[in-house]
């Protein structure tokens, strides 16, 4: 199933996808964590009512952010592809070492926006902002110290999102936390494909575009630390919960690391794209260009 | 004033604090987020009540942490005071480095508790569990690129907060995310005294014990970024909003940087105190040993 939380004549709503169309199910569940905290209803729920409903073309609605406003920073891998690794330490010209722990990082919850959202770019705050498209994992439901073995069964579903860094800010910092959270850089969506719909979220293609220029092409089969290894690790002595959102780490490609460098200016076109989920399209644009 | 969330018979409430006394304001102000996000007419609305009101004593209820389940992550800063930032270095044998940026990274919600909380202990998940005292801020409206000359307008209170450390997941990882992110490791409290209340947070002793013994003994003055500084940065390009929580950083004495490294061990109890707010009393309990 394709979940989305979309605006309709001001409303937001909460929706599954059937073929072009959206079958509303706002009156059973009010905003997609509601949803999630009830997945094991829920879903079968939804289900059963998706072929009689009536539906609305998406063209006619606006999708946002699946999940518009995360319970908690957006938790995030980093350094989780050794292609990446290698060529983030040969940019800081550093020696390569792949992480021997997995390297978590967040996202402030007002950096999440939606599939088709604009990029902000102000120039003051950064102009090095840079693109990597990542697989996000929803968590299904509260857990500590999940087995490895046991970690599928804490999977909701999967989006696309592309955690967009001012490498600047991100640098300067040491810890990332400030050059990965400006407002509207962590796109999502376009909707949650549900687990049952997704048997192996470990061997997909994934992509990044920029302006029709292909950036990252790789694989979720290339991952370091795959996503039952993520949770068992992330639950240790720390409770996970219903709607979290865990985004697992980016392919080789991105531009701090390109000789020369390339960074997104306004105008650019970013696309993210999972085989069997998506894709996001979200041009930067200039703040003083924003509504 | 001094505002508190506590629990009374099973229900969670919002009161201020008169003398040794609570005043229950939870019909006007359901929660503290509540309260903050309506802090220009509340405060008054509060302070008018608050001399002939009914009251029950401080201790008959429990304090709970003042904003039980913030928004999003706690911002925290690091290495923020000059005598603790070189002791950290001296540690890990590497060269002293004042930043010249602000270090920033998040704790989760759900390691949040309350002022009198044990902290869990759990040997299988980290055993070098340390202490970190820190004046916390909390904001009071929603703001974006918020000139340092303005910051103050943006700030409704202070607390006391414990960024308690698992060092070996925090050094393991690099990124400090998942070491300081336990259950239960981010004390804070007692109360959120309002801003009017302390019109001088940057003159305030900082202590903290463990068993009685003064490990920690500063002074607020002596942060490298002040809190204006923080509030400028932290919002460029990034979205403040009502409620979020800033820890301002930790002076010298931690437990890693002693020789030799000293760790906190069930039965331990941990108080974190600072001038003119208040005191935190934590006891470090095995988490076989938790209700």
């Amino acid at each position: 199933m394709k979940l989305v939380t979309f605006a309709q004549q001001g409303a937001v709503k909460v929706g599954a996808i059937r073929g072009e169309e959206v079958v509303d199910v706002t009156a059973v569940f009010p905003s997609m964590l509601a949803l999630i905290e009830n997945y094991v209803t829920g879903l079968p729920q939804i289900s059963d009512r998706l072929a009689g409903a009536t539906a609305v073309p998406l063209s006619a609605v606006q999708l946002l952010a699946p999940i518009p406003t995360p319970r908690r920073n957006v938790m995030c891998l980093g350094l989780n592809y050794a292609a990446h690794a290698r060529e983030s330490y040969a940019a800081k010209g550093q020696a390569a070492s792949l992480p021997t722990t997995p390297i978590v990082f967040t996202k402030a919850t007002t950096a999440v926006s939606g599939p088709y959202d604009p990029i902000p770019f102000d120039a003051a705050v950064s102009a090095e902002i840079d693109w990597e498209v990542e697989l996000a994992v929803i968590i299904a439901k509260a857990g500590k110290n999940i087995p490895a073995a046991q970690a599928w069964a804490y999977v909701f579903g999967y989006m696309v999102l592309n955690d967009v860094s001012a490498r600047d800010l991100q640098m300067r910092g040491k810890q990332y936390f400030k050059g990965k959270s400006l407002d509207g850089h962590c796109p999502t969506g376009p909707w949650i494909v549900s687990a049952d719909e997704l048997p192996n979220p470990h061997d997909l293609r994934i992509t990044c575009r920029v302006n029709g220029v292909t950036k990252q092409d790789g694989r979720t089969s290339h991952m370091i630390f795959d996503i039952p290894t993520i949770i068992a690790y992330l639950s240790q002595g720390m409770t996970l919960l219903p709607g979290d959102i865990i985004a697992t780490g980016t392919p080789e490609g991105v531009g701090f690391a390109r000789t020369p460098p390339e960074f997104l200016r306004p105008g650019d076109v970013l696309e993210s794209e999972i085989e069997g989920i998506g894709v996001l399209r979200n041009e930067v644009t200039a703040v003083s260009d924003l509504p």
